[in-house]
């Protein structure tokens, strides 16, 4: 008799997004009536730049015909993404990275979640508590994470690094010795940052501990301050112990569209093993390629006309961030982030849990965030609200919020 | 310090078809005179039917306003596409499956990739030999497999089932119990089929064994006899023990474009857990759904005027391999395949080995194909052509064959 992996089965619950989704659902069921703002998933709501529609149909329109019609795309993904990918966002910033060092996929979560593969099952996660929950998900799922403690909401074998207001939401270098750390900044969901002096704190305990670096940059194009790296690599010896996960979701707004990358650069080894060869040979046995029109459609992100109607997208969410910010700052709300991140960290008020707030929230106001507890233990008593909503609809719900 | 996946280190050589592309890419580089032609990768070459087109312009139309942009898909895939093709390929044909049992996926070598993860890494599979290599190597990188035997070319725990002239290219029923059997029909890559009678058979046996059949659909479309299944669900009690990988690679063209599911029933458990939940898990953490365009593509595949198109666009392939069968049997080469199927599997002559005729015809008639041997050991002394070229490229190949 087949026997399944016995691993999913020590996941608790659902995966939050499609907890909330279906609480959402159940309440919009019960209140079809009632109007829902949702603050809550990470999705964008502004429509593709103009450079990119016309980058998609044009490419569309070469798959019509014989000659320029393209199959298969190469293992790594189209010169001219990784190319552009490349020069813009690394070689511009100084920051040595060549194209064959970047591997194209369909975003930043299926990465983060896979990238994990490479590794031994052995290896210990280090993560920021609050996290992205695919990062120790995908873990657990690879037997990597030890027994799940549901009273503290922890697993025996992950070293759990806390940013809450009393480190400023910051991690601090762990006590325990990781083998992989899963590091993202601009944070998800604290919307913190880090400085580029403190990032080479961090890349110098990776290459001194024998440690990689998984650097989740989804949030790279919300930074406005200029002490924040934008890439790892800004750091010195990066390469040595630093692969980056980048995506188009959120600066070009493709979370339906579906583009992502992988750098890797190739003198980040294990012995004479390079963790390059470990990811094309993944590449190229268990993924096809991101679609040629999404590939051209990401090739457009970085033309002039693309750049510019991009900042003007990006700078519309941040004045909703600044919106919320604002606004909850006025109410009493204690809350952080919204500088260099389209999210906005609040304090639940009256001590309530992060579920709680979220259920009185949506009851009250008609507004839907995203329980702080859903990213970790230290997540408790927090609450996530994001940027991706219209001006209009982000005005309304801190409206509402404020009179609550 | 970390240590990584050494179950990568035990795959011999690279991906097949990446190896294949090297060894053309320096053929052709140093004879850039010469011209190739491709039946190799079973890429296709016609450009994507007009009613996809269409689909798609519309698609990127909507991506390109506020009211109907679409941002992240549901986890299963868009409702449109799970019930067309709950609809088309599976109700149309008397089989009991819903729409909520279609996941939708960017592509069946993923899937077929991937969907080993839920299983037990104790679980012990079988495979066709030959076979398409992304079976074993995945399964192989999870640990399945034992040791390699690099004389043999045989893994120590993995089942093979040779499919050879011996055996009219089919699999016998194994002698040792597996937990999962790979199975794929019309095959790739020697391009037989099986009737309903004998898959019938291997559902029985998978029942009475407590076995899953990951049962692969890709070539479907290419099916023109009567008795040849479409799917595993004409079978009773394949409810119970299959899980069916679909792809739109082949059909509709979308090598290119990426879009593929995966159909689990609700009934096919292990104990109490149903697989169907097991995979909506992997699915909702580690996937971020295909494209909305994408999707709608594959909508216009099940509508009225794409199905005439991609029905002309099948029969334009299936003439190729018409044309390949004829040329190649009058020539004196003990062909099969390609009847139902878009590849036909051919003996090397002159006891070649595979690898030798690879060479022999790249070097003397400028045709690039498959090595049988790339398939697994019972492949050797065998090599795949492909009907995917254009007509004019097809024959011309076959004209230098004939002439070697």
């Amino acid at each position: 008799m087949f026997k399944i992996n016995e691993h999913y089965l020590k996941l608790p619950g659902s995966y939050l997004f499609s907890t909330i989704g279906k609480k959402v659902a159940a309440y919009t069921a019960a209140n079809p009536d009632r109007s829902i703002i949702r603050l809550g998933i990470g999705d964008v709501t502004q429509p593709l730049a103009p450079a990119i529609i016309e980058s998609l149909h044009s490419a569309v329109d070469e798959m019509a015909h014989r000659e320029t019609f393209h199959g298969y795309a190469p293992d790594l993904g189209y010169e001219f993404l990784r190319s552009a990918m490349a020069k813009h966002d690394y070689q511009a910033r100084g920051c040595d990275i060549s194209a064959d060092e970047v591997f194209i996929s369909d975003g930043a979560k299926c990465d983060s979640g896979n990238i994990q593969e490479i590794f031994s099952t052995e290896n210990r996660i280090a993560v920021c508590d609050p996290v992205y929950p695919v990062y120790v998900d995908t873990n657990v799922m690879a037997g990597r994470t030890g027994t799940y403690d549901p009273d503290r909401g922890i697993w025996s074998n992950v070293i759990y690094m806390p940013c809450t207001a009393e480190t400023d939401f910051a991690p601090e270098l762990p006590k325990e010795r990781p083998d992989l750390i899963y590091l993202c900044f601009p944070n998800n969901p604290t919307g913190s940052t880090i400085t580029k002096p403190r990032l080479q704190e961090w890349v110098d305990y990776a290459n001194r501990e024998g440690a990689v670096i998984i650097y989740d940059a989804a949030y790279e194009a919300y930074i406005s301050e200029e002490d924040v790296p934008h890439t790892i690599y800004e750091c010195e010896g990066a390469r040595a112990c630093a692969i980056e996960l980048r995506s188009f979701s959120k600066n070009a707004g493709f979370t339906g569209v579906r583009l992502g990358a992988v750098i890797i650069p190739k003198e980040l080894k294990c012995g004479d093993v390079t963790l390059h060869s470990l990811w094309a040979r993944r590449h190229g046995t268990k993924y096809n390629g991101a679609p040629y029109i999404v590939q051209r459609a990401g090739e457009a992100v970085y033309s002039e006309a693309g750049k510019a109607q991009l900042a003007e997208q990006i700078a519309y969410y941040m004045n909703n961030a600044r919106v919320i910010l604002e606004g909850l700052n006025n109410a009493g709300y204690s809350v952080s982030g919204g500088i260099n991140a389209p999210y906005i960290w609040l304090k639940t008020p009256k001590n309530m849990t992060s579920w709680e707030f979220f259920d009185y929230l949506l009851e009250k106001a008609g507004v839907v965030g995203t329980p702080g507890s859903g990213f970790g233990p230290s997540g408790e008593g927090y609450f996530r609200l994001t940027a991706f909503g219209s001006y209009e609809n982000t005005v309304a719900a801190i409206e509402r919020i404020r009179k609550i």
